[in-house]
């Protein structure tokens, strides 16, 4: 775990209120359970209307970072600048582009989402979506594993994955979602409109709800007896696929 | 390292030798350099005819897989049961299919080559080659990124790659290989023939030597800035477009 978020950790009481208050990003922090006082006051107010996650755990994952005297709360500060949804959307359009973007909702390896970001950026997609809850954190492993790819390709964090699919549909853009139960193979769906390809957990695949808001659901067709695709993999071959369509 | 192969290390001279007599198969042994004498003798005899690769290494080489007292020789038994070549060949015509193979030709990553055999078994491949040397040797790493799909499709390790790819050429397989700086895209390749596609190496790709010998080369379009895509996505990619073409 220290080696994890090594030059990311942002350790103490004052460190962390400063880092909040420059405005740096920041993927994630994690307060002491049980922690009340002015401090706590102060940085829930800080954190208001700000989209970065906390998260309340016991003092042995606080240990787990660091031996130092963290005070109750560690932040881990972001290794990359993210990008506002609106933003990316407005880009792709204003340069005349069809959009294509893949959301990961709970991608939870940090060397999957890296190889995902590497494919993204070599095959032509425009950003990848993640959600702030149940995602990989970027570390220096996301970044070695893109093989840099991640500076060259915008990367837009989310609260609400529900909300961000409303946002997207109503921009006109078409949601896909990678089922292994949907009926239609891959290359059945039209991928040179504008779309978001959405993809499910390692474990788990696509939830139900989200299932249930897609435009539509198609497999990758498999023959083997081993369950499923490797999650990078998977991404690889709907890039490839959405590439194919539009410029091959 | 001591990890890296642990339930795999044979250490020690007797042990070592009845490995072999054993006729359990190896991945590899390593030798301390100039080790001389009797055990010596005895151990290039036994290893005569036999495809098992010898790395002839110093001492601390020796002492990175384990502290107890290795005698100059350690031996990685093999985790799984390789298939021979012909045996392949001959299996695949038998069932009256198309040959869809994978040659790897220096891939080093474990996690690599695991995550190719998933996508191999998952996709319908016929099976995966490797060369003994410079290639990853198969762990438990190697296992779990394979999900499982090691113990469901055949891997063959061969010595020599050209004397390989002359069996295959001679067996109407098509020596197809995957090379950044080919001029057709891999859509352009017809894959509905008996084919072998070669995947070189992480950092360097494919060599001179093995794009000479192919029958054809392609490219998996890119657009980004990116240097090139992982090798693990190349193969799902090269695996998908040819149950693309097959199925599809």
């Amino acid at each position: 775990m220290k080696s994890d978020y090594k030059n990311q950790l942002v350790i103490g009481r004052n460190p962390v209120l400063e880092l909040i208050k420059s405005n740096k990003q920041i993927e994630k922090i994690f307060v002491q359970k049980g922690l009340k006082g002015e401090f706590e006051i102060e940085l829930r107010n800080l954190l208001k209307g700000k989209n970065i996650p906390v998260s309340y755990v016991h003092p042995n994952k606080l240990k787990s970072f660091t031996s130092q005297n963290h005070q109750g709360v560690i932040a881990i500060s972001a290794l990359i600048q993210y990008w506002n949804i609106e933003d990316l959307i407005d880009d792709i359009y204003h340069k005349g582009e069809i959009p294509n973007l893949l959301l990961l909702d709970s991608v939870t390896d940090v060397r999957n989402v890296g190889s995902i970001i590497r494919s993204a950026e070599v095959l032509g997609a425009h950003g990848i979506i993640m959600g702030t809850k149940n995602s990989a954190v970027i570390n220096h492993m996301t970044i070695k594993t893109s093989a840099g790819a991640i500076f060259n390709l915008p990367v837009v964090k989310v609260k609400s994955i529900s909300n961000t699919i409303d946002l997207l549909k109503n921009s006109g853009i078409k949601i896909i979602a990678s089922n292994l139960n949907a009926k239609k193979n891959i290359n059945e769906i039209n991928f040179t409109d504008p779309v978001c390809t959405v993809l499910g957990s390692e474990d788990e695949g696509i939830s139900r709800h989200i299932s249930k808001i897609s435009d539509e659901e198609f497999i990758i067709p498999q023959t083997g007896q081993t369950n499923s695709l490797n999650v990078a993999v998977s991404a690889g071959i709907i890039l490839y696929e959405v590439f194919r369509q539009r410029n091959l």
